[in-house]
């Protein structure tokens, strides 16, 4: 039997505790939460919905209804106030998330679900902290992850993600590049089970250059490194116009796409599964899913924040995870 | 009464003159085709379908019947192949395009349909031509010209288009971005007919540069030029993160969307109204629109080319001119 996910909500003042509250209603969470106890009665008691609380230990089993939770209990500073963020409960979001990876490093875990947090207030509070990829990166210590979103339909990873557009054009080395199609086809095999995987390119600039008329980087750097890695051309096809590759013609051939940067992939996967994509992390030694939205402060104990996004990031690290496990019985 | 469209077919030995005799298979159109006599008959043959010409003359009617059309015969040096390039028939493809403007800008057309010519047959026969648009803005004497993309359900406009994406920021200038956002507010206005347009403006940098963090053209270019021209915000909506802005809660209130860049906007468009986009240039003096494909050169004579699109761009032009007759006769 696979062992069980571990979630972390996230920001206290955020949506997050509000979501698994919500979520937990509607479907039985087999699963372990790391979060205060306390938070989560008292944010029920704000939402006006039923919880009960199992205290998680080794070896414990996970709630078999709805309504209930298994919790890893950590201290909180002080009790959180829906919307207001506190500086002081920023260790409290970072050691939940360290348990989580170290949890899911040793096997107690078999993958990490990851709600909202506030990068501002961890920061404000003293912690260099750029983001939940960076920190899984260095925690892990591996070089270079990929970012992918997914929907039931669709999966877009990226070669370049949160920097300045201008930037894009030199970040995009031979280098990283191999790297990102390494890590990208490895878990596409390993993670996935997609034995052998389709990937679609885009190119970098518009029309993937045009013979060079539009731009130079598909001659001189993605072409050749696409056949370098891929001869053939059955596994790596492109690099294609990012404005027809996302066509059913392409697209019903294909396992993933992999965008350039982020506004070149991320608008029509977010269109094509609005509310429903789940931001995955790819290239590390553990499985990590998270919702691909905010910690939404104005919705926090308000029972209106939307549980879709949540609901999809556990339902794909479920499947990563039993695919892996089943891949190496195997 | 509006005046007919004219429609150029474009590229003799592409899919234009196939994508005219299939589609007046279907339905009546009534407007006038610049184009070689011989060219069509000859097509229409090797399609295997029925196809009666009426010659154009100045107050002629167009057909009332499918599988007609009213046609300005203009000579072909060279009988056309299918398929096959002849720059010796460079010549006939701008003498339609040209005598086309001219009677748009006459009256006599109320509007231009363009279907798809192929740029490097043109230059190979030694004149310079880098496109429809560029040759429109010329003959029609304006600074700027800007593109859109709209479907039945979204209109993308362009604030820079056919670039390399490295020159994509230097190129976003405050004078281009306002005189792109003056066309594309007049002609929302004035050709559309929308009273009080309303459009969702998108960063140049992922997350809208995110307070800067991920680039600062939003905070020293676009944001201060978006409430110098509209200080309320309603009008232009934004800069909003591209990856956001293409969902329901913004959409569902928004007239047209202004993108960027190429990449950042057309993949949505193409991806949500695939094989029924059409090309529009905004700022012209006349109404005109565009298929949004090639001239496939492998599909022409085959009868399998897509109709989609050149049904599309009609009916948009035909939507237009009327709009703008009728806010002419107010």
């Amino acid at each position: 039997m696979t062992a069980p996910l571990v979630i972390t909500p996230g920001e206290p003042a955020g949506i997050g505790p509000d979501l698994l509250i919500q979520l937990c209603q509607q479907l039985t969470l087999p699963h372990v939460v790391i979060a205060n106890h306390g938070l989560l009665k008292e944010r029920a008691q704000q939402l006006g919905l039923p919880l009960r609380l199992h205290t998680w230990h080794s070896g414990a089993q996970g709630p078999t209804q709805c309504g209930e939770l298994l919790v890893h209990d950590i201290p909180l500073a002080h009790p959180a106030t829906p919307g207001t963020l506190d500086r002081t409960n920023a260790p409290y979001v970072l050691e939940g998330l360290n348990r989580a990876i170290d949890g899911c490093l040793a096997g107690t875990f078999s993958g990490l679900v990851t709600g909202p947090v506030h990068k501002g207030i961890i920061n404000e509070a003293g912690v260099a902290f750029s983001g939940h990829t960076e920190h899984l990166q260095l925690r892990c210590g591996v070089e270079r992850v990929v970012m992918m979103l997914a929907t039931a339909q669709l999966r877009v990873a990226l070669a370049t993600t949160h920097l300045p557009l201008k930037d894009v054009p030199a970040a995009l080395t031979p280098t990283r590049l191999r790297q990102v199609i390494d890590i990208l086809l490895h878990d596409l095999q390993h993670t996935f089970g997609i034995a052998a995987p389709r990937v679609l390119v885009a190119g970098l600039n518009p029309h993937a250059g045009e013979d060079g008329h539009l731009g130079r980087e598909e001659i001189e750097v993605i072409t050749p490194l696409l056949r370098d890695i891929d001869p053939s051309g059955n596994t790596l096809i492109g690099p294609l116009p990012a404005d027809t590759l996302f066509t059913p013609k392409y697209l019903a051939h294909a396992d993933a796409v992999l965008a350039m940067y982020h506004d070149q992939g991320l608008p029509v996967l977010k269109y094509q599964g609005f509310g429903e994509a789940v931001n995955i992390t790819l290239g590390l030694p553990i499985v990590r899913t998270s919702v691909d939205h905010g910690t939404a402060l104005d919705l926090a104990g308000s029972g209106s924040a939307d549980t879709g996004s949540l609901r999809c990031a556990i339902a794909q690290a479920e499947s990563m995870a039993n695919s892996r496990a089943s891949l190496q019985d195997t």
